[in-house]
């Protein structure tokens, strides 16, 4: 949204206020003015006209104007009713340069998981792919996983679900998936060149339409009702921002919603499965494991939650 | 080189061959075999056509089907006598889905080191960039830059060089700058997609005329004569492919080779300077450093070799 629709929107939302008025205190034609009550209207926001003027009377529950309207976060909001990948839309922003873009959907046609497995992502979700560019070597880089984790976990929370993380981006309530993340970089040794957080949460969906293997749940079955996609998103957004300029601080933000510490685990990884239980995580986000010949950190891989032995 | 062309080369270098008798063998015209002579002759092979056919009597010093014709390795060579940068046209052709490419240049115009710091690559190096994509997590990436410094560093003390390498990707003589590597990738966390390893190698270049903040030097001054660029590039290549197919033995090549272990350091990473003695390397190139407050792991950061206190 350009900075002149956005001075009209906050206007409004103050509101009444005259179309000549707001011509005046925005230095605009009230030509202008009205293309951009117009442009409001089209983007889903009601925008009231009465006797003594315009006022705003509700904002979209969901899009890309309404997650930028009032949003404390620097990201841009790149919206599609329905896309086939918002990561890889991001990455195409990213080769043109881009940072600080959040790419969102409401439907994703091709999204997918990490290792190329499918990602169902129907209509009433929130499908979102932030791109940014950290100041980081590339060894940091999954300490963005953990924080996209901890920002949605605490988004649900607020929206009244008891969400939990699964190491190392598996948000789930009761073992069952809520949302899924899918980080994606690029950059040398030394330094990240870009980072692209793909954050899929299962919204106002219903699990029974989802693929049933990764026992699917979403806010709107957990809550019983709906829930209001506009603020989760921005809450998402502000604790993302906030976490992501203190990396620092990740790794313990993580420990207190973390499901897999003192439970038993498998861990796939490249030189095998390692079976023990999960003691700790260290920066930038391995999961350390105490099996029966000794402590193995491991940094990327599936991980089993299994029966206590 | 297709692949007629080479059985054309390899029937040539057997040779004398005669035009007719060559046409038969490979099933091809005879006007097919006489301009594939003629493309190996603008590739700069020297054949000589005499009363009893064909015959290879030299191999050129450098270039594509030079580099390609006998390598011992499964790379692709795309040859420039000028290109701005191997590492950018590598990540390019990684862009189009391409892999085992080598980009091999006689001279770049915008070559680049770490961290965008100037890399002067003047006619008569050599400058090149693998593009592959090993099955490996992203955090393994940092074992195929040393994989790339061992490579060389063998080529090197093959060509009688005493080369050594500083932690993590500066290969040297007596401190003194040989080579230096610059490796990209991109990937998510678990699954690299791709890497691409900038090696430039100052093989018959003149010191002298590289910026002395390097304090550089070459093979051709090391040796005091040049060195075979073609012979010298298909050991490295060679020598790389043989690493990246068990990462798990670079860590120990890398040990045999490395100047920085035992030695007092000085290292800039984003958190502050660690300073102490380097006192190992850990897969997948992380360096141990012993502090006055205890060990220290790094995992990237600019490396200086102190004094002994």
């Amino acid at each position: 949204m350009n900075e002149t629709r956005h001075r009209v929107l906050e206007a409004l939302a103050d509101g009444p206020v005259s179309g000549p008025a707001l011509a005046e205190a925005l230095g605009v034609s009230r030509a202008a003015v009205w293309k951009h009550v117009e442009g409001l209207r089209e983007s889903g926001f009601d925008v009231e006209s009465g006797d003594d003027g315009y006022r705003l009377a509700s904002v979209p529950e969901f899009g890309g104007a309404a997650v930028a309207y009032e949003l404390g976060a620097p990201f841009e909001v790149e919206y599609h009713d329905s896309i086939p990948s918002t990561n890889a839309r991001a990455r195409d922003l990213a080769a043109e340069g881009a940072t600080d873009v959040v790419v969102l959907a409401d439907e994703q046609t091709g999204g997918r998981g990490r290792l190329d497995r499918a990602w169902s992502s129907p209509s009433g979700g929130i499908w979102l792919s932030l791109l940014f560019r950290p100041d980081a070597p590339m060894a940091h880089a999954p300490v963005f996983t953990l924080a996209a984790a901890v920002a949605v976990t605490r988004a649900a929370r607020g929206a009244g679900v008891d969400a939990t993380i699964k190491w190392p981006n598996d948000v789930l309530v009761d073992d069952r998936k809520l949302v899924g993340i899918l980080t994606e970089m690029e950059g040398e040794a030394d330094r990240v060149s870009w980072v692209v957080v793909g954050i899929g949460i299962n919204a106002n969906v219903d699990p029974a339409a989802l693929p049933s293997d990764a026992d699917p749940t979403s806010l709107e079955a957990e809550r019983g009702s709906p829930v209001d996609r506009r603020s989760f998103t921005q809450r998402v957004l502000e604790e993302f921002d906030a976490l992501r300029q203190s990396p620092e601080t990740v790794v313990d933000a993580w420990r207190e919603y973390a499901t897999t510490l003192g439970r038993r685990v498998g861990v796939e990884t490249p030189s095998g499965t390692v079976e023990g239980e999960a003691v700790d995580i260290e920066f930038p986000g391995a999961l350390v494991v105490e099996t029966d010949t000794g402590r193995v950190t491991i940094t990327a891989g599936d991980c089993d939650h299994l029966r206590p032995v």
